[in-house]
Parts: structure tokens; sequence; C-alpha cells
């Protein structure tokens, strides 16, 4: 692999709209919130995940979930969109306002779970099972997020059999795709093939994304040991929305940008416009008025050899 | 590979001190940059770049060589520092500072060759073969970095047959150690690969390093590209300085912080110690009074669980 052809198709999921800005300290227009997720289907991604349905006291940065929905843009269905639902009453929501894929999530480890969903694990799993049957009647997608999957904030590096038997959990209980989750960007690739060697014996790569985040400059090198060992759906953010505001230019999800760009120079097809996701980040900065960390963005794209 | 263990050990060249600091709008003062460099030594890097010996009317940053080689930490010569001289006037000066190693550039490409060495690639060929003579009779080490050996900025993408061909004739010319540089960081892990390919038949792995910008985020995964096809030797910059200060936030050498983190979190060795790097980036920024663009720095270090 390394030394050969590196040609093939990967999907990016988007998830700016929801894991980027949830985490902005002061909470966006809706108006400008649904001209994003329109520059970003604009930009060819084929997959956005738009908002989430939770109260929105906790989140108040999600709120209008429905409207959002509402809003999304037509156009034959060639744009997977999909939302969060942290539960069974999320989902209901989700349903009434047409969504076809939600997004579930759950974390490696106990005390991440206590801490960021508050609720014991155990029970998070339960109510999972439960809305992945419910929104499998309404023949809808599941996604899974698994928190934490190779490093928790609270307990440290996570055992990779733990992680990979929570991962065969969650596709049994009716996840169409697991997204093992960097959440605090601190895997390296050693990481993820400690992990993917537990977890494709038991899930199989069609049904496996990774979400990696850029916290510590790994993601791109994360991706590229995912692609060696068969995965093709990725997770990012436009621009590298997602870190923590309150640390200047820290790192947040690995930036659309970095990606595309990447794999555009690997030959691997994604559909997506790297172009057209810089001006969906343009726009995107310019509503949040704080410099964006993501690389490409940064450094004003690809490089262009000047006219002749 | 891939799939496998990835222990084994990894050599680092410290480049802060002369591919950073030459980019800073303002020179250091030569305090600054000794106190740097003895930071750097101090967290155990075995090989740092630490100065030019260029004329101070072209690069004000590389002013007092000599008095920067004299003041190198002792101690057992258990580190080797390097200087990089433009030409045979550069040796002198450097031979008579005590200088055991210097380090050569050329280009890929002529344009590049011309803009930035302001000589024809034929020319700075032939100087650097009389420098390689000249240092090899006093038993100098050189190393020769061949810029844009990926992609140049006037020409777009490099043939990797013509860089192969130009780090064959560098080797030859006497230069033990050929650095393949992304001065323009915008390779991905299939040039590092098209590279390398053409290389290694050429020039033996044990005589390449790779030298990365991170300009656009795949740094790191061409450290992992390069790990896997044999290379043991990467450059990096503490804090990832070297960018270019007129872009905000704009990344430049890969950082050192980032490189060791990945490193170690793969059982890697390197000898370097994270917090010792990270004290360096430190004493950098305060001094330069500008955020460094380093990912692990800015995200203040490895995760540390809290405490009980």
């Amino acid at each position: 692999m390394a030394g050969g052809s590196d040609a093939r198709r990967v999907t990016i999921v988007e998830v700016g709209p929801r894991d980027g800005l949830q985490n902005e300290p002061t909470p966006l227009p809706i108006d400008t919130r649904v001209r994003f997720i329109e520059a970003l289907a604009g930009a060819g991604l084929s997959r956005i995940e738009t908002t989430a349905f939770v109260h929105p006291k906790w989140v108040p940065q999600m709120a209008d979930a429905e409207e959002v929905a509402a809003r999304l843009p037509r156009g034959g269905g060639a744009v997977r969109f999909s939302a969060l639902v942290p539960n069974r009453k999320g989902l209901e929501r989700a349903l009434g306002a047409g969504v076809r894929e939600v997004a579930v999530v759950a974390s490696a480890t106990e005390s991440f779970n206590r801490n960021n969903l508050d609720a014991s694990l155990d029970e998070t799993l339960r109510e999972i099972e439960a809305v992945a049957r419910e929104a499998g009647s309404a023949s809808v997608m599941v996604r899974a997020y698994l928190s934490v999957a190779f490093v928790c904030p609270y307990e440290g590096p996570v055992d990779p059999a733990r992680a990979a038997a929570l991962a065969e959990r969650l596709a049994g209980a009716g996840a169409s795709e697991i997204a093992l989750s960097d959440t605090i960007g601190a895997a390296t690739p050693s990481d993820v093939s400690r992990l993917l060697e537990r977890v494709l014996p038991r899930v199989p790569a069609e049904r496996i994304a990774l979400h990696l985040h850029d916290t510590r400059g790994t993601a791109l090198a994360n991706v590229l040991r995912g692609l060696d060992l068969g995965i093709g759906v990725f997770d990012s953010s436009a621009g590298g929305l997602g870190g923590c505001p309150y640390a200047p230019g820290a790192a947040g999800n690995l930036a659309t940008e970095d990606l595309v760009y990447m794999l555009d120079g690997m030959g691997i097809g994604t559909g997506v416009s790297l172009a057209g996701v810089l001006s969906a980040s343009a726009l995107l900065e310019a509503a949040i008025g704080r410099p964006l960390p993501g690389r490409v963005f940064r450094a004003g794209g690809a490089p262009r050899p000047p006219s002749p």
C-alpha cells in the first residue's frame, strides 16, 4: 500500500454545522447556519451533519433544529443530511422534522460518558438501542459515534479491546455506521492500527468511519493509516472548526480542506471541490469573527504557480 | 507495516535556529538565539542546525554566525551542531569558526534556484561540488538540501525522476545526507512515495532525510509515509517556526513537538523530551512576540488526565 498506487474513493462526512458550531461561544443566527450548509452542499459534500435535536437550554448553538431541517437545500437527494439526537425525545423531534438519518453518541469510557452525556454508559447504550429500534421502524439510518475511542481525558489511553467491544455492541444495536472518534485529538497512527485491528474482525470496514480531531497535528497521519487499513469514510469540519474557542489557535476537527487537499494529491476521489469548501469556510470565519485554524484555509489554498 | 508494530528509532534534525529564524521579520538578539539553541540541546535534540554563514546584508537574521558557533554548548559532543553555507566563502567562515558539519542548498527546479539562490542550478551544483571537496579535506560533514523537491511555486509539481537525479548528483558530490525538502509545504504522501521510489534505488535510505513543512497540514502524514518506506531522519522546527510571518497563523516547518508527539505515541524512540521542546518554544514565542503555529504547542502539550 505504502509504495503503490493510492487511488480509490473516499466519502467525507462534513460535521462542521453540528460538531463545529456547537462549540462556538456565541450561537450563530439560523440564516448563517443555513447558508453555511448550503455552501457545503454546493462544494460537493455528499454527507452533512446539519444540527442536533437537543434541548436549547443545554446547547443554545443548536436551537431551531426543526427550522434548519426545514430549510435544507433540496435537489434530487444528492446530499445525505443527518442530525444528532441524544435520545428518543430528540429522535421524535427529528422524525417530525423529516430527518432521514440520525447520529447517536456513546463514549468508550464510563468517566467521559458521565461527564459528557450525564448518564452511565449502560444507560446511554440502552437508550441508543431504543433509538435505533424506533429509527429502524421509520426506515431512518443511524450512525453511532464512539467518543474518546482512543484516548480519554479522564482515563488516559483506552483499551482497544474495550472500544472494539463497544463498537460491536453499537453495530449490533442497529447503527449502520460506527464513527470511531478521537474526541480530544490525541491519537497517533499506532493507536489507529491497534483499534482497527480489534474492530475490523467484529465490524466490517464498510461500516467504520474515523472521526478525527487535529488538536495535536496527527489527524491526516491517522487518516493515512486508516486508508492503509481499508477505511473509506472520514469526518471533517470546514476550516477546522470545533476547537476550544478559549485556546487561541488550537485546532478542532480535522479541517475538510486539509483532508480534501491531501486526498486530491493522492488521486483519491471525494467529489468535493477544494475551492468550494474554502468559500464555505470564508463565510463561516466572517460570521464567527475569529480565525479558523485549518492549515489549507490559513495558507490560502493549494499552491498556485504565478501566471507566466 | 501499516498493521504491524511501528517501533524503531528516528533521528530529528532541529532546524528552528536556522530555517525558522531566518524568516523572522526582526532579527533576534544573539543572546536569545544562543539560549534557544541551548534549550533545544537540553531537550535532547542530537542534531541542530544553528545558523548560516551568509552575508548579513542579505540575511540579517543570521548575523554573527561566528559568535553563535563560538557560544554553542559544549559537553562531550553529544550534539551534532551544523551551519548552512551558501558557497566556499561561507564554508571558509564556518571552518574558521570551528564548525564540524555544514549544509548546502540546491533546488530541484531552475526557476526556484534562480529566484531563491540567484544562480543557475548548474552554477549552484558546481559550487556545492567545490564546497564538498574542501569540506571533505577538512573532514567536515556535508548535508545537502534539495529544495522544492516535490512542488515548485513557479513550476508546479516536480518530475520525481528529475529530483532523484539531482539527489544522486548531490550524493555523488560528497554530501553524506540529502534532505528532500517540501519547501512550500505542498506534498502529500503519494508525492513522498513517488519521489522515494525514484531516489532509493540511487541513494540508500540511510542517506536520505525528509525536510517537511506543514503549510497544508500534510507534514505528519508525509512523515508516516516516509517511515513506511524506511526513512529514519526528519527535520523539524520547535513550535513550527518558519512560516510566513505575514500570513497570520500559517504554518511553517513541521513543528518538532508535533513530530515528537506522534513518534512517542508510536513507540518510536527519538531521545527528545517533549516537555523540553515545549520549553524551548515558549522561550522563542516570548522573544518573537507572535503565536507559534505548532499544534501540540498551541494545545498545551500532551493530554494530561486530571489528578484523581
